[in-house]
């Protein structure tokens, strides 16, 4: 165990720190933050400078059809089931430095320190999933750790463009291109050789121990407790709603309040509803969001005819989430009746919430504790690679606080202490998964 | 009186409703309605054309320095006050047939009548007023008659661009140019040019015993209530307010409810009490309307960190409507504080409601009782030329109904019967008031 202890104080927090601002120069924005998508000329560029921290870090890197890194170091043991660790270095538009980055760059300092250090019994693979935002192209979270899990990717999702009209399969064929020299597909054929490419990174999960993702919380819920870590126990899914409310567009001067059926003023009882009712689901615990309103015409003398909204549940728990999505349904329908106002509701997503192992989650308990950290057990109401993994193999989650709970943008921050910390219960994990 | 009742029955219905169609193919657009904004080529040629029908029902067309037409008929006492009416023939985007052209069509058809009949003793002044409506360039309504009236053009109106970065003084110019081939000013001497013609538009309302607009309701009440006429007594002005509510932009599936500060949710809070306190404003009326809303970032998986609303709220009487927005302002505080969001509220306008002629509103009442018609006395949400006449002259304004008070929109409807209806008091108010 001291030779344990000692091995965790390697980690070099001010390396880490320091390639997290050198990453973050490249798709730096005039507001300070980083724009980085997916399949980009700066993902690109990012992807360069992980490759070459990989191999100073003693790993071999293997790039699979689609674009997935793994660092693979070898195992003293070659026969040993494979630890795996990692998350993203794509970003948003506009985004932190912190999300996904944290996790890969830490995965790598922990390859390092081992790798210096005689390596591990079982073989280590750090990944960079490719394409884990959906900013660019719109579709689910997390392509590239789908496409390693082998889930089905739908034509529609291939088929999906950015705002300068790029197909996503085109994109797939452009970094693949940039990065191999191989001839980059055109349109017509883009389709097709992104389906091969897709079948053919499909990863070997049954080698698999354990695959485990440390990542900023994007959340408040650690910051403002005081806890260190996070364990996450489970990532909630979302079930998406889109609701339209139509009802009269009229003058707003010349149509007296009692000869009004106002469609903005529906949707604001339905956004109350959702709030009022997710609310009421507090063990376990269901949000709910409007997050999108769009009304028509939109103008100063006219009642709205017509409301959008974007209604986004989420929970751990699959059946809290169910209920409360459901009185939500009803609150909707009763509040049209009242007001004579049309409403049309379209679920958008129904997905389920994704467990991870308990061992692992108990696994990291053990190892927060050994190492005298405050940590806490939570869900993750954001979606993450490791919730694609964990449905082919044991996973996990560290969580380490995000300051005021800002993500997906230039505020985003974590320090290099609990950046540090998150690294030393990565690095813990692997060694005792190692030995176990 | 015989002789007036003949006079009445000499209307022409079908000619008019013949001429709101024939008027209605200069801008048709894809969905049935008409975009004829001002001074643009499809105001010109509805101008074209509405200077035919006048030149044809006996009128002398003068035309002032910023484009307002004013067709006259001799009086057979060229001294006694002159007798005005008229409306608008611009329109908003995708408008419908009636709004504005009922009223200077009707007034067109009143001179035919009179022309073929011997005239008045006063002279009559048919007025179309330029560009009522603020589609085009966004400041406030009725700019030709504001002109007319003699009320100041402010430089930030004359300096307002519309979509394609036209200057509104040089618009105004351009107009000019085509119609009266003078040269058209470069937009550096747009503005004086602007300015000297606003100067020179000024019209002698001292020589004025009364203007009349004829106009649909824009509203629902006569088409609900199934009355014929509306005699309008008041002209209701908005109090504008705008108001940002900045609170906390999160993760919506990271964020528990608990520790959430949602500027949407706060913002339909808004919406529901504007509605509310409005409501509770019954005699006199006032209406209250949110009909301008904008969430950031608008995205499906953040709470709303910041959103914008735009209220509009009218009454026709001035106090009520004092009293309604302190009350909705007070509620905006509350909910602020109770959900510890930021407000910021900016008075964007805060007109003053416009009476009009007490005597000409019972001259209305007569006419209207003379003819066997059912009418009402009804303010105007909605803001209109006579309006702005009615600071200068003494003036009146007759409403007929529009279909499910539907306006600014292909769907716009009164029907033939109801606009003969609407001519006839007009004509019968011109005559009563030729004779007083």
């Amino acid at each position: 165990m001291t030779q344990r202890k000692n091995l965790i104080e390697q980690i070099d927090g001010a390396r880490l720190a320091r390639q997290i601002e050198q990453l973050s120069e490249i798709g730096r924005t005039p507001q300070g933050g980083v724009t980085r998508l997916a399949f980009t000329r700066e993902d690109m560029a990012g992807r360069e400078l992980l490759r070459a921290w990989m191999r100073e870090a003693g790993l071999e890197i293997q790039r699979d059809a689609i674009g997935n890194l793994i660092g693979v170091l070898r195992g003293k043991n070659p026969d040993a089931p494979v630890l795996a660790c990692g998350s993203h270095i794509d970003t948003v538009i506009n985004a932190g430095k912190y999300d996904g980055i944290v996790g890969v760059l830490s995965a790598v300092e922990c390859a390092r320190v081992l790798h210096e250090h005689g390596g591990l019994n079982a073989p280590l693979h750090v990944m960079n999933f490719v394409m884990e935002e959906s900013a660019r192209f719109g579709a689910g979270y997390g392509f590239g750790s789908r496409v390693m899990e082998g889930a089905e990717i739908s034509k529609q999702e291939l088929f999906a463009r950015d705002r300068s009209k790029v197909l996503m399969a085109r994109a797939i064929q452009e970094l693949k291109g940039w990065e191999t020299g191989s001839k980059i597909a055109t349109e017509r054929t883009a389709l097709q050789a992104a389906q091969h490419d897709i079948a053919a990174s499909r990863y070997d999960w049954s080698r698999v121990r354990a695959f485990l993702e440390l990542h900023i919380e994007q959340g408040p819920v650690l910051a403002r407790t005081g806890k260190q870590i996070g364990i996450v126990t489970a990532v909630a899914a979302p079930t998406r709603l889109q609701i339209l409310v139509t009802g009269e567009q009229n003058h707003s001067g010349a149509t007296p309040m009692s000869m009004r059926h106002d469609a903005l003023a529906a949707g604001a009882e339905i956004i109350l509803a959702v709030e009022r009712i997710a609310n009421e689901f507090t063990a376990p615990p269901v949000v709910g969001t409007v997050g999108v309103i769009q009304a028509e015409p939109n103008v100063m003398n006219s009642i709205p005819g017509r409301v959008e909204l974007r209604v986004d549940i989420r929970s751990a728990d699959a059946q809290a989430k169910r209920e409360c999505a459901a009185a939500v349904q009803r609150a909707i329908q009763w509040i049209a009746r009242k007001r004579g106002v049309a409403v049309e509701v379209t679920i958008l997503t129904d997905e389920a919430p994704v467990e991870f192992a308990p061992d692992i989650v108990n696994l990291l308990e053990r190892v927060c504790a050994a190492q005298n950290i405050d940590a806490v057990k939570m869900p993750s109401g954001g979606g993450h690679d490791a919730a694609h993994i964990a449905r082919v193999a044991p996973a996990g989650m560290i969580f380490i606080p995000s300051r005021d709970g800002v993500s997906h943008d230039p505020r985003e921050f974590s320090s290099p202490a609990e950046i540090l910390c998150g690294a030393q219960v990565l690095l813990g994990a692997l060694l005792a998964l190692d030995t176990e």
